[in-house]
């Protein structure tokens, strides 16, 4: 069988590494390139993805018709762009439509949410998807649950640190009385799952919900009271402090202030009341919103186990998603 | 088994009359009521409805919490409220959810469109759809496709002048070179599927297309020259001219004018641009947007003709949808 051409955009970003890295695990099935943006060549981990004989593509944002010819030879095009980027997919699904590309992933990677009123990444997400659909792109739309790595807690001894995310929200934050299930996955299966996913036909013009387990937070510290055999912190937040959170984000924007304070109170407060109130993130919300679920896919494959990940974590041993 | 308890709103329209008709066909299966808004219970339909038994239901606009107690005993909540009263759906999904109603249908039964950036109708509907998911309600979406009463010409002699719908918009007009295939329905069918769909556990929280036929519009005039042994006008519309008559209907509206010339050229044209132009309401297209299709559901329904239709309505013997 002749190989998958893949190519990836905003491969740079912790979901296109977990990206590339799982399609360089199924090297023999995939013929890798990435898209680079102008500039942006010299970024080390580009320097690492040639050496791992990856092809690097450059081109001019926006250029419709050179994006054409420069996706004519791809199967599959899968973009992990940054929230802040999700716009800059819309030449790409123009293009890729009319180079015939067989299937789109548009960035997602993350918590199941319903398709509107609930956050604005995941209303952006939703109008990107629909101009998928608009465009007749073949797509498959993945969400991943939360990451293992988005709530790691501080500990006492400060064993955690190193995996620390320079994201200025409330630290060891547990929404409402942590007893909201919710779906959970190690950043690096996400691109294993991705590698399942785009070989797969059964997906083609689906949402899959790709994660490993569910477990509501005060569990999650079980975990991790349990494995350091310290004392892990729980600063429950109530519903009106996620919403005071979220309205300082709000305001703080709608003042023209984009700096990171803003950007993670608005947007890491919705996904909060999202997953930690209103309960959205699980597998059987995914169901009623149309997801395929991942493990009836794939019933043999093996992600990796959150105890597992925390007993490593803690021994200093796993990689943070930047690595 | 027990009879499924079916609530219609928005009974008195085109497709609320088939929708109960449709389940009268069906009388031991199940168990009807209409909620009829303050003020319009002297409608002739509604002393209709209940000479043939259907329990008619008042309620207050906007009153959740009694919609709640109104619907604590309905299976299946069907909306086939117009366009311009879309938005009074939302408090009965807010009502419906809080009442453990099964399964709510919006008001759709139209052509297949994609959810965003096509029409403003589509769209709106896509809005109520949404707020649907986000409350978490058991739904089901149906489209029709384009009715067989909707693209009724008229012919030299007269003969179709009973069936003409009080619409301005031009005559016989066919999008683009009427080239484009389009699935299309006798509006009496559609209350026969929806009676199918509704008593249907594989139709849960999904899309539906249930449509009869699929033609060009050139076929469907060669269908009305056959018949009527006339030489039935048409009026070909070009791409530009229809992006026109769209334009005109939007500033229309936009500067307060709510006739019913601004909302035809604005809403008609939308749909004859999604179906004749772009060609969107085809069951392949359906299935790309993720609609089951109402012919592998029930292969053994033989919905109308649309041959045998013409042949009817040439005769002189369809019922109008408001009959």
């Amino acid at each position: 069988m002749s190989q998958i051409r893949v190519a990836v955009i905003g491969a740079s970003g912790e979901a296109g590494r977990s990206i590339v890295s799982g399609l360089l695990e199924q090297s023999t099935t995939f013929d890798i390139s990435v898209f680079v943006r102008p500039g942006t060549e010299d970024k080390p981990i580009y320097v690492t993805y040639k050496d791992q004989g990856i092809s690097m593509v450059s081109y001019i944002p926006g250029d419709v018709e050179q994006l054409v010819s420069k996706l004519k030879n791809i199967d599959v095009l899968i973009s992990a762009v940054t929230a802040t980027a999700y716009d800059e997919q819309i030449p790409f699904i123009v293009a890729a439509k009319k180079a015939s590309v067989k299937r789109f992933l548009p960035s997602a990677y993350s918590t199941v949410q319903p398709p509107e009123g609930v956050s604005a990444l995941r209303d952006h997400r939703q109008r990107i998807l629909n101009e998928v659909l608009r465009n007749y792109l073949p797509y498959t739309h993945v969400e991943t649950g939360w990451w293992y790595q988005s709530i790691v807690p501080e500990i006492p001894s400060g064993r955690t640190s190193y995996l620390k995310l320079n994201f200025p929200v409330k630290e060891n934050a547990i929404p409402g009385d942590g007893s909201a299930r919710l779906a959970i996955t190690d950043i690096w299966d996400v691109g294993r799952y991705i590698a399942r996913i785009i070989a797969d036909p059964r997906t083609l013009n689906k949402s899959v919900f790709a994660y490993a387990e569910v477990h509501t937070v005060n569990m999650l510290y079980d975990t991790w009271d349990d494995v350091t055999r310290e004392k892990v912190t729980r600063n429950y937040l109530k519903e009106e402090e996620i919403e005071e959170m979220i309205s300082k984000g709000k305001a703080g924007i709608e003042s023209g202030n984009h700096d990171l304070q803003a950007f993670a109170n608005l947007h890491v407060g919705q996904y909060w009341r999202s997953w930690g109130i209103r309960g959205d993130n699980t597998p059987a919300n995914a169901k009623f919103l149309g997801y395929l679920d991942v493990q009836e896919l794939y019933p043999d494959h093996k992600p990796v186990a959150y105890a597992d990940w925390v007993e490593r974590a803690v021994a200093g041993e796993v990689k943070s998603p930047l690595a």
